[in-house]
Parts: C-alpha cells; structure tokens; sequence
C-alpha cells in the first residue's frame, strides 16, 4: 500500500462523488463463453471488467472464494487482478477471516504485504484478536460483519443479538481503521445500523441480485455529503450484466447506471 | 476424496487408537534455516514433518493463512501437502470460512473439490447459509467453531452466550457431517461443552502452545473408547520442537509424546 485505504478512499469519493464498489466474483462456470478458453479466464474476465468499469468505481471488491475455487490459477488471477486495478482506487479483499492473533498476522502479511489489498472484510466472532493484528499494518483497514441480510443472518444476528451487540463492540475501534459489513436488504435494520454506528463506513452488499432498495440504502450513506460513509457493492449485477460476448459493454452500462443512481 | 471424513477417521481412530491431530502452521519466517534456501521451503519442510511424524497422527491439520502469506508458492506448498499425506490419514483444512450459499459453494469446490482436503473448519456468525453448501459436497465434513479459548473470546463466545446458543444450534446438523471447534485452555469449559454437545466430535486446539492440561482434556473425549469423539490438535509444539536441523527428528519426537499421552 502506498497509501492508506481511508486516505484513499476519501480521495476517491471527492473525484466520483458516488458510492459504488464492484463486486469481482467472477466465478469460474459463470464466465462468458468467449473467455473460458483464454490461459487463465478469470483474468482475461477481470481485466476486461475493470476497464470497463472504473470509471464508475468507487472501489473494486474481489471475493477470495472464487480465486481460490479456480486452485493456484484462481490465486494469480487474483494477484494479476490486484496490481492491475488503478492505483487510485481502493481494493477491498473479501475474505471475512477471523482468528487467534497468530494466525491473523499471517492473514495481514497474505492479504495486505504481499496481495497489497488496501481493506479486507473480517468476522469479529474470535473477538479482539482478529482486529489487532490488522491494525499493527500500517494504513490497512478492514470492515467487520455486524449485520448480514442472508436468511441464515437470523440465526444469531437477530437471535442471539448479534445486531446490537457488534456495533457497541466496534466502538473501541477508530472508525479510520474499521467499517462495518451492513446487509441492505431489510431498510428498517440499516436504519437501526446507521443509528448505532454514526460515522462508520458501511459496506453494503446486497442491492443488486440480492435485493435491498437503493433509494432507501441512500437515505443512510451519511449525515452530510462531504462526509461519505456508505459504499453499495454490486457483484452479479454489474460483471454477469450479459454472459454473451458484449459481457464487458453490458457491464459498463450496469456499473454505470448504478453510479449515476448512487450520485451524491 | 475417495471416502467420507467420517469414515476416514473412524478407521484411522481403530488403527492408532490416540487422537493426534498434527497442526500444520508452517509460517515462512519461523521455518528452520537449512529449508529457507530450498525452492519451496514450507513444502519442503512439510514433507518432512509429514515424514516425521505421520505414524502418529490420526489427522493433519493445515492452516489456510500461513500458506496463503507465501503467496502462489504458499498456495502451491498447501496443494503439494495435502496429497502427499497418505490417503488413510484425514486433512482438515483449517480456514475458518462462512459466507452467504453462493461463496460457500466457491469454498467447497475450492477445499472439497479442488484441494480434496477431508474436512474445513467453518465459522457459523452467518448461520445456517455456512453449512448447507458443505453437506451437499458428499463425505464432506466441518467443525464450526463453538467455543474458542483465545483472549478475544470474551467478547462474543463468552459476553454474548454463544458458547450455548452454536451447540443448541448444531443439533440441526448430523454428527457424522459436522464436528465442533472447542478451545481446551478452560477444562470447566470444555466439561460444558461436553454436556451440551455429547456426541459430536471436538477439534481442540490449544493443547500446546496455548496451555490447555491435556490430562483434563482427555475426560471428555468421549464416553466410551469405542467411540472417541476427540481430535487433539497441537500445531506448533509437534512442527517447532527444534529449529535446528534436527527439526524433523524433534518434531517426531515431540508427536509420539503427545500420541503416547493421547492413548486410549
């Protein structure tokens, strides 16, 4: 990292004025037909979705398990997809790790050193010690899940109350260093998040094929305009826009489309 | 895989009698000097581990985060490992995953599949959406995590009463698909867990280097030795007896003490 991701990412902001982070799960037997016979498809895709789309990207996200889905090629594919993204636009690693310090700082040195991801998601369950380690990185970031909208959330998010119990947990920690995973697909949760966590920066994921309102995500990016505090990640409905060989055209429009909606 | 973990295991349990679980945490910078020259270090370090001490292990254990901080040659290294241990001794790869239905199936073809690792370690915080890709990989297994015994499990396991509500939770799941992570540094804990959780098999770290007292540990692995129900695991006190170059000749040693003390 030559910077900060929060540094970055403000930046970034300022020159976009919008909050959409795309989504790179580009699952292997979900890639166009015209790439699947390339040396390393998930690249070629990458590469192609990239230029198509960062114009209108506040951030990219790749999901870890897709690349790893693909075994060593998958792993250089997400290493050519890292160095390739533009410099000025942060790259968030979704990977939701968590564990003892140890292993965290294995984590830290994976994804931060040597992928030179500028943030990545973790699962605050083991508590502290997944965050500690990451903070000894200097600049690095993560967002931790306080509130996913999958149905399973309802399993100890909402039951065991998880929702509220995170985010008082999240204090402890600057809000320069750690957002919060928020799930989008229920307004009145995100109202209650965006209550609890005033200035945190959410990433939301869910608004696309998983069906959040976006006009309601909107309503809680943050208090003032100058001061963002949400970023609303499209993955399968932006970079799976067509699956024909216009795959990188229709991807644009949908990135697009979202940016102009995501106007500040 | 060529047979289910849960078979796997029972069968290599019968044969050894002990419950030896090796933790592979081969951290590049911790890696004796006379294997850093070598073109792959931690698989060459592996192979002699493996070597080593495999006539004492009912399983293996890899940690996912030190092979990834190696980067392609980590990943590379993890690969190597994992189909060199013999076909009769289950891998669990430790990863501590969870994610929404889609990115577990990434994870599944990526472990299961891909890697052909017998079993993962999961994180449940995202609720049932973890497991059900898992059991539909067939002769899959995974240990979720129900009670951790780093510093950091205060905060959610402890504060927010996890350590009952993911054992009432696991009842949902048969035990031959899904065991459980039970951190071993509190025995009263481990009594309880044993309670709530009577027939499932326990992945128990930190028997080692984090302090658990084996002896206490062994009380609860099962009631009856017909049918253990225990995998001890002890990761860097068995890898990291010596970094000399006697390393692989201290690491058997280290692992025949524990699998002499392991004995049913």
């Amino acid at each position: 990292m030559s910077r900060s991701f929060w540094h970055k990412y403000q930046e970034r902001y300022k020159q976009l004025q919008s909050h959409v982070c795309v989504g790179l799960d580009s699952q292997l037997d979900k890639l166009p037909a015209c790439v699947q016979g390339s040396q390393n498809p998930i690249w070629e895709f990458n590469r192609a979705i990239i230029d198509a789309t960062k114009d209108y990207a506040t951030a990219f996200k790749p999901n870890l398990a897709f690349y790893l889905a693909d075994g060593l090629r998958g792993l250089e594919a997400l290493y050519l997809t890292v160095s390739y993204i533009p410099q000025e636009i942060p790259v968030i690693l979704d990977c939701k790790v968590g564990d003892i310090g140890s292993t965290m700082q294995g984590y830290a040195h994976a994804f931060f050193a040597d992928l030179k991801a500028d943030a990545i998601t973790v699962n605050p369950l083991m508590g502290k010690d997944v965050i500690v380690p990451l903070l000894q990185q200097e600049g690095s970031f993560a967002f931790a899940l306080a509130l996913t909208s999958n149905p399973g959330a309802q399993d100890f998010f909402h039951n065991a109350d998880l929702k509220h119990k995170v985010p008082q947990w999240l204090k402890q920690f600057d809000e320069s260093r750690l957002g919060a995973v928020v799930g989008a697909t229920q307004v009145a949760d995100l109202q209650e998040m965006r209550k609890q966590m005033p200035g945190r920066l959410f990433l939301v994921p869910g608004v696309g094929a998983q069906g959040g309102d976006l006009a309601a995500v909107l309503k809680y990016a943050s208090d003032s305009p100058e001061e963002p505090r949400i970023l609303i990640n499209s993955s399968r409905g932006i970079i799976f826009a067509s699956i024909g060989e216009d795959y990188a055209t229709a991807a644009a429009k949908a990135a697009k489309e979202l940016f102009e909606a995501c106007k500040a």
